[in-house]
């Protein structure tokens, strides 16, 4: 496999990786052991990335990081929605 | 801000995100919520980009991946450990 195959099959796994856990939160309507930290963060540095991409005119990077904007800015918002008295959000 | 200087924050605030979550998931030993598939194909995807910026001699790319990889890894070994028999893997 060539260094820029690899490249590209990293990019889809780290790209697609939220989406599991988007479904998975969105059907049981739980988030108690997730920490809001880890979508808030990626959801910042991806949307940076993003901008990034696009300052650089980089379509792959720009590319890489839409589904992942998407996703993490929902899982965060989802953690504060689905939030119950005894549910921490660290 | 510069370009390169958006880049590095970005990248600085995807390579941290997993960390407050493995906190989290060691504080509580709880993992009911989270989908195996979020840290295992995220634990692949950042293998892969670290062997791809091996292969291509990028040392941002090798450094960017080496904390996620080891917190992918452990939030997926330690959704293992902590299922019991009301908590699925997806």
């Amino acid at each position: 496999m060539s260094p820029t195959s690899l490249g590209l099959v990293a990019g889809t796994l780290t790209s697609i990786a939220a989406i599991p856990q988007l479904v998975k939160t969105l059907r049981t309507r739980h988030a108690r052991d997730i920490s809001i930290w880890q979508p808030l963060l990626l959801a910042i540095g991806v949307a940076l990335w993003l901008i990034y991409g696009i300052l650089i005119q980089d379509l792959p990077l720009i590319l890489a990081n839409i589904i992942p904007l998407a996703c993490n800015v929902m899982l965060a918002i989802l953690k504060l929605r689905y939030r119950n008295d005894c549910d921490a959000l660290d």
